[in-house]
């Protein structure tokens, strides 16, 4: 038919929790949100095979593969998807790009700058699609935050206050996971979560100039995965704090944590400006709260919007009636579907790989600034 | 001083618990309030002479005495204060209008719709000022629904969703006090607490035309006060549901118990109308829940009023700074603010014993309804 | 392959709202939920075929139809979903039942107790595996409140209150559709909300032995969809409200209405017991709020139970890590689950039509005392 | 008689918010708390004769004075009580204590370290009681989380969350208070408000060591309250932010700012622990959010504990039944009943003139952070 959509061949690198949760955002992208391009789930990738052929079945892929290198230069794929540890996300990318492949690379980018700069000058030069992963900014509710900010109702902004706290390393019985180790990880909370709290400071207060960073690890010792008997030294950290300063003057403190019991996924971000504030906690992602100094005196307040409304809300004309909330996978579905019309229109969505080199960078400067005990510039 | 305010005679009936709130009333009205009339605490009264010798010392009256038949009586009382159980309301009030005092009686105004008729015909005979104490009007976030749906903010109104909870009974070791019996304390959840929601729904909806009620006491039994060891029956109702009929069309459901563990004090209301929303729960008393159809679109929500603004929220140009919450006990104070303005002024402030009258005839409705199992006329 | 699931022909009669939530609780239940039978998506069935066509290739159906009779006859159809209005589910799920099939039926079974009654007679006649979908019983939080309550961590119940609250015809300009006219939609709020909520009270608490009800329609006039220049009469309630008396003794209050400002999908519940209480809003739907007397004095208070942890809470081990909530729509994935493993048992997996048929009963007695004005058994 | 609390003599220097907030604790702590001493009212100390008069009779002292030199030599005064502008301390404190007099200072103790080492000096040499006013240690909900942390309910602390958000300043129309004058202020929402939070630091976790500290100043010219038509330049910070690290390695974020629009009074922290979390808000200063890794997993949860309970939290059998909640001046109330305390048994009460200067210290470091750019000792 002449006006069915057309395919896009997918690769999906990667099938653990976030093979899972794309793989489930090209499933669902179809019949939730048509858009004007339809992924087909062609190929999932992993480096064991029965592994993969298994997750495959679940998920919904056609074919499996263990050696990316093949997969991202197949002429039926037109998207690499790369969900991969962030240690092997360069090397990927970059042979997509020259593959002239689009990209979505989860985050983060990478795990140095270096590393980070090489990739965007990958996807520059081979003038492909590139889309960084960072699902949150696509919750209709930080969407609509998006959206407020622009329009002026918060005014001028002075304070951007990010938490970002978990709980699940607490117990000190947790083995010395993959995620603990510096060379695999590259750092801990701080890449893992303060990176996303770091990230949509960018996208809804600007540019970050300046960083005071601390860094620390509590639990030093963990027990071995391979022998519970001795323990092995923890070489991340499970908390990173920072002060912040925008480009445009205003303050910023941003922190996360995996030591910070109750929480579970406590990505929460308050914005206060001129005329408003908002406030944002991903526990309860289908709210924003918002005051707004122009409503009349004694009826301000802080508004709990439940931003469920497909009239008037981001995104949600593709799900439900009002109040019926979308759970966290919706994100990653809200993403691809960006994606595919970044794709179709020949423009890649934000955030874009200059975004992961942006983010990178204010990382970095938080490690330097860790080291030095002073403030440094991104 | 010629610019001095008067001095009005206060004799108080009643010590325990609402004697304690009310004393407290007549020392802060006058270095909060700056009231027209000082209220000079002359006597306080019961029967037990060593304990009331003791609470009025500190409490801060000047005298005591026995008996009320001589109080309510004497030249420099001007203001007589009911603070006894209901069972004594009708007989002191009557003596007190007779001797032409100003009257504040705590709720219930009497046991009976009789008896409450009988003290409505007397203060209106007498033409003394008379006040019935339901303090929880006067909480400044209710008093400030109360504007908004005068105003009109919330249009014609569809619902009323009254709940008290409380939960101290749940124990079946506790013993039969006097509330527990008919004879003393003429009914339970439903006089004690359902009377305060439904008082709530007659001044912020209006007149309550039909009742359907029940009432249960799920606990029937317990120890004894002079003997634990044995038990008595439990003759009033722990639990009161009812549904109610505005006279202006109205819905309402009404509910007072003492069996909802965890429920404090949760005297809450919702109400809804064609154009807005208001809620307010007791254990959150400095704030208001507010609804505007009126907002925009995208940012309409639940808004949480801290209804501690001098400026723009009643009562409070009289306490603190915004955000700085006030207790249970002002509400009190408010109540005998408006009830020394009224002596000056020479009305009755409402809630007036008419109030009392009406209150008494809905909780009369909801009896009979409770016994005839179909709906009951007020 | 011997330990592949064996495949479950489904045929899906009706695809709008309900079809969708349905089509999506089928695609997904295999990736995340690994149920024993594999649900095929054989047959999309409605009566407009271009409709049928476009939503059956939206929606992942392999074929549609227009006429339910043929459908439900088919040799490769095993299960029948019907996700039509009330008024035609006794019939399919009659002739569904006669020609052997299993049968998941949209609530609320029927729209009249004597239709309800024969469809059950005719799923135990044909010993066909038959459930009800009342998708919020399967909601992890409301799972939860069932576990603790069989458990006997709240005791006894003393008090069931729920309300179900929407805002959704508060406009007067709002066209005459088909849920406001009795000879589609059977009743209005009270069938369509406030069946969820006694639904819920039956599941959690027992079987309600007698009603109190009452039923308004506030707006009575709407434009008529074929011409907005005129009005018709809505011959449904747009609010329901109740008293009920459980079996076992137990109060509760019941409402639904779609006047409530503000409330876009407020389903939410309390239950009191001996040792505790247990309250839930579903439009946060991922919490359930516990007070349980037996925590040590000084620490009691309502908790905020994320019901979001894999390893201990209902369903949750399909889906993510703690904290990353899930939507609406999660609800029915669910139930399809528990439907596969029902058939696959040979078990009908609760509500069934038994459950229909009670729920039936008690909307019925509900409308007869909204006439008679008195208490009316169930 | 003999069992009469003994009188003692008290002078209260200052009469604006804060004389109003401690001449109503000395009202109001013998009718509720009973303390083994009794506060008389004899003289209120001001410079404006007039104005103090007035004060004095509506708050409830016999006497005025305008020169506190005289007052606080008196043999009828036993106890100063300080609350005038931080600029004056010292030199009253130091007098006082050298005339004997027990002491109770507002916070902050000084404008300067220096000036409050001497001001501790003095009443170490002088062996007078002592105390700074800290309120907001003696909120039964803060109390509460003090004896949970002793008790080791919360384990090991990992970090401190404290933010004190206000936006009284936002309108640039607002004038040149002294307020934004730093020759009289010391410090803007540093010393003002950020103290509080890091006071609540140091009483619940320990010792800061180190501070990384910003401190800004949005609103940079404000009009002259002499002439409006001119601006005069704001030389106090209106927002502060820092890291800290505490004496046993914890990690904390302190913030204080007078521009978070919607944030009346919001003096939050959070604490987590091995064990456990707790979390405070002063906008809802009755409750106390209590997370404990000890409760069952399935049940896990933030408490909302309601600190009402006067068989079982700090301070609350002085006032009402569980569930009737305190206000923000009974903080002062109950500082002065342990003031009381401390004097009739010669011992001074927490927080002291040493802890005076232990805040102080911290406030040096965060100034003399914001301008080094790097961390620095406490």
């Amino acid at each position: 038919m002449t006006d069915r959509p057309r395919e896009l061949g997918v690769a999906l690198i990667g099938y653990r929790f976030m093979g899972r949760a794309h793989s489930n955002a090209y499933r669902q992208v179809g019949p939730f949100m048509s858009p004007s391009l339809t992924p087909r789930m062609k190929v999932l990738c992993g480096r064991d095979a029965g592994a993969v052929a298994e997750a495959a079945a679940s998920l919904g892929w056609e074919e499996t593969a263990t050696d990316w290198r093949d997969v991202v230069r197949r002429d039926d794929i037109h998207l690499v998807d790369i969900s991969t540890p962030g240690d092997s996300h360069a090397e990927i990318a970059i042979a997509a790009a020259e593959a002239g492949k689009a990209i979505l690379c989860e985050k983060p980018l990478a795990n140095t700058v270096g590393e980070a700069e090489a990739m965007l000058a990958a996807v520059e030069k081979a003038e492909v699609v590139h889309m960084l992963c960072h699902n949150y900014r696509r919750i209709p509710a930080v969407m609509l935050a998006k959206r407020m900010i622009d329009a002026g109702d918060l005014g001028e902004i002075y304070h951007y206050r990010g938490t970002y706290l978990q709980d699940w390393v607490v117990s000190p019985e947790l083995p010395l996971l993959w995620r603990f180790r510096k060379e695999k990880a590259g750092s801990g909370a701080l890449g893992d979560i303060a990176s996303h709290s770091l990230d949509l400071a960018r996208f809804l207060v600007g540019e970050i100039a300046e960083v005071s960073g601390d860094l620390e690890t509590f639990i030093k010792e963990r027990p071995l995965l391979e022998d519970p008997s001795r323990t092995g030294p923890v070489t991340v950290d499970d908390a990173a704090t920072a002060l912040v300063r925008f480009a445009d003057g205003a303050l910023g403190t941003i922190e996360g944590t995996r030591l910070a019991l109750g929480r579970k996924n406590y990505n929460r971000f308050e914005i206060n400006g001129s005329k408003g504030t908002v406030a944002f906690d991903l526990e309860r992602m289908n709210e924003l709260e918002v005051y707004l100094e122009s409503a009349p005196p004694a009826s301000r307040g802080f508004r709990r919007i439940l931003v469920t409304d497909p009239e008037h809300h981001p995104y949600i004309d593709s799900w439900w009636p009002p109040g019926h909330i979308i759970g966290y996978e919706h994100t990653f579905t809200h993403t691809v579907y960006d994606l595919l019309e970044g794709i179709a229109g020949g423009a890649s969505p934000r955030p874009d790989f200059e975004d992961g080199v942006r983010n990178q960078r204010v990382l970095d400067a938080w490690e330097r600034s860790a080291r030095s005990r002073r403030w440094e510039g991104v």
